[in-house]
């Protein structure tokens, strides 16, 4: 007989979930994760560590999904750009058949060749071309990520590849851009893909702007894209225009709804055909199952590149810190950069927030080390936590 | 009467030491501990909070031992520089009459007029006139700390104003500095005053090299103070001839015991007169009581502007690291920044290694921004040690 009870007992050993978004330019979401893992266990060795990579609606969150979605399946498609050029998208395909389409993987503004086309000539055809060869599939539930488009077309280009036509005063088809919506004289819906308005369609975005207007997707996104200051109120009268009479034509309204100038006002377009607007964020932690992971946590430890203001507006690590108070969890930030200004609005949804800088450095020095400081800075919070369960006192 | 039994009892609030080094060029040891401080209660405002500046022998060792000990004066008392000139310097008198002296408020590397001289032309001098002085006081009890000094004499000019004779061939007196140690023929020691034979002599340093040679004083501390490459040689060997004549008139070696090559030979010098070699973090620990600040403590902060290879020398961090975990009490560093290239070995001496800067900064920002980032570190740190214990949850 084995005598067990001589044995050592382990003390318990806590749950940590990491669940941190990509640094963008230097790691993605999963390799952050797994730099944090290495430094928790660094300080920690049996630690139960749940990695969660976390995304909210921009590049990577169809990474994200997949990493997390037993079951998931990528699917690289033929789509094209926003320049109108021939291109391949990966799209997520979910256990239960929902697809997952980011649209920075079809339109994405990191897409250097298509940004050399002017902003006013780029359109979302192919995020049309890809839902249609999705329905062809038999697909009928859509998640659209809708963060790190280089558009601003309203939506025209993929209601176009669904069916609509957008026409002159001539009746000949204009392009679905900014250039062509300027000629836009009517706008015929008759020959909609009917599918597309059975299907469930889900928008996951963190920009709540209207389509129009000082808040509207031109004025505040537009020169990021390349609007020119002076070719704002052009642009915006012009989508104006165009969604009065895409609204006229479907028979509903929603420019103004929360999020219809996000991706350069594919989320206005989305949502016409019904689409449901939702926190990027939220909607990957539900997919990915974070609040299970977070049951029974000790600790959670999130982040991103830098946190600012605009981590407030419902970013990954916002949604994190939420759900992690929900269940009482306490949970620290772990950044490339926290801005001071914020620190104080920051400080009371974290348990903590650190950078990543071990003393003064340049950006470039924290791009190249990010993975081995990451881990630095993960060992020291898990030691200062749980300095009462390292082996080494 | 008072129904105090309805009252709610609050829950029992740890008591947190903060015994942090200066950060030098931007806080002294005190000031770095207030903005902590204020960090600690903006995360939990009814810790029991206590500030213990700390210091290693260096400048700001008189500042550190002054403010924490009842009783303890300031004296400000006539002596002269490194090079000569008539100054002032303060000194510290404890409780039972012991004399604190900072070397580099005499001949300190920082005293830029006195730096004009060249280091061949620098001597000690005003350590003896000082402790002199002191001896005329009726003090017999010394404790000298002995970092930042500018000279490099081997303490020839201490020895001199306390009554030893250093003569050429034609029985001349030279000066007490390197150069004119270089025709030092023989050392009369019979004048040297009575009373500091019968002192106690305590020396605080981190240094613990030998006098001359390869690890001495001028090989390695010598061009720091503006020793030539060229001259290292030579002056090594005028220490060394110095060493053997001032030994043999003392009948007593010295050039080779640990910190013999402290602040320029002043080790060595001090050493040849009884004086016991300390730790100088050590001997301040013991003067500020540091051991009982941190009795009953359930977590320490330490840290100075940059820890590294350095830090293990028993620098102030290393030595309350040693002490906290002597009472089971977890111990983090806070730095200005920590070198990665040293974290591992001071990962094991401390509950997590923590910088300052809030992403990507320059030293410069860091310098102007030190307690504003240290009482935002701090914050953090209480944050995640007692989320617990934090109303706000």
């Amino acid at each position: 007989m084995i005598a067990t009870g001589t044995r050592m007992a382990s003390p318990p050993q806590p749950i940590i979930v990491v669940a941190v978004d990509s640094f963008k330019g230097s790691l993605s979401a999963a390799d952050a994760c797994a730099a944090i893992v290495v430094g928790i266990r660094r300080a920690l060795p049996a630690a139960d560590v749940r990695a969660r990579p976390m995304a909210d609606g921009g590049e990577g969150t169809l990474d994200a999904v997949l990493a997390a979605s037993a079951g998931a399946t990528r699917r690289r498609m033929p789509a094209c750009s926003a320049a109108g050029d021939e291109i391949e998208a990966d799209v997520g395909i979910l256990a239960d058949g929902a697809a997952i389409v980011e649209i920075a993987q079809v339109v994405g503004i990191t897409d250097a060749a298509a940004m050399t086309t002017p902003v006013a000539a780029r359109d979302t055809r192919g995020v049309g071309v890809l839902l249609r060869r999705l329905l062809d599939a038999g697909c009928r539930d859509f998640s659209l990520a809708l963060g790190g488009s280089s558009t601003n077309d309203g939506g025209a280009g993929m209601l176009a590849a669904l069916g609509v036509r957008l026409l002159d005063v001539a009746g000949a088809e204009v392009a679905p851009s900014p250039d062509g919506l300027a000629r836009l004289a009517r706008v015929d819906a008759t020959g909609l893909d009917p599918r597309i308005r059975q299907a469930r369609l889900t928008i996951m975005s963190d920009v709540d702007n209207p389509l129009t207007g000082e808040r509207g997707a031109t004025a505040v996104f537009g020169p990021q894209k390349g609007v020119a200051a002076g070719a704002v109120g052009a642009i915006d009268a012009t989508l104006a225009r165009y969604a009065a009479q895409v609204e006229s034509a479907l028979g509903k309204s929603a420019s103004q709804l929360r999020g219809a100038g996000a991706a350069g006002g594919l989320g206005f377009a989305l949502q016409l055909l019904g689409a449901q607007f939702n926190s990027g964020a939220d909607v990957v932690a539900d997919i990915i199952g974070l609040d299970a992971a977070l049951a029974g946590a000790a600790w959670a430890i999130t982040g991103e590149g830098r946190s600012d203001a605009q981590t407030l507006m419902r970013k990954a690590p916002y949604v994190v810190a939420e759900r992690a108070r929900a269940q009482h969890v306490p949970v620290s930030l772990l950044s490339g950069a926290v801005d001071p200004a914020t620190l104080a609005m920051l400080e009371s949804r974290f348990d903590g927030c650190f950078a990543l800088p071990p003393g003064p450095q340049t950006l470039a020095a924290s791009v190249a080390h990010a993975a081995e400081w990451l881990a630095d800075r993960a060992s020291a919070m898990t030691r200062l936590r749980f300095s009462e369960l390292r082996p080494s006192r």
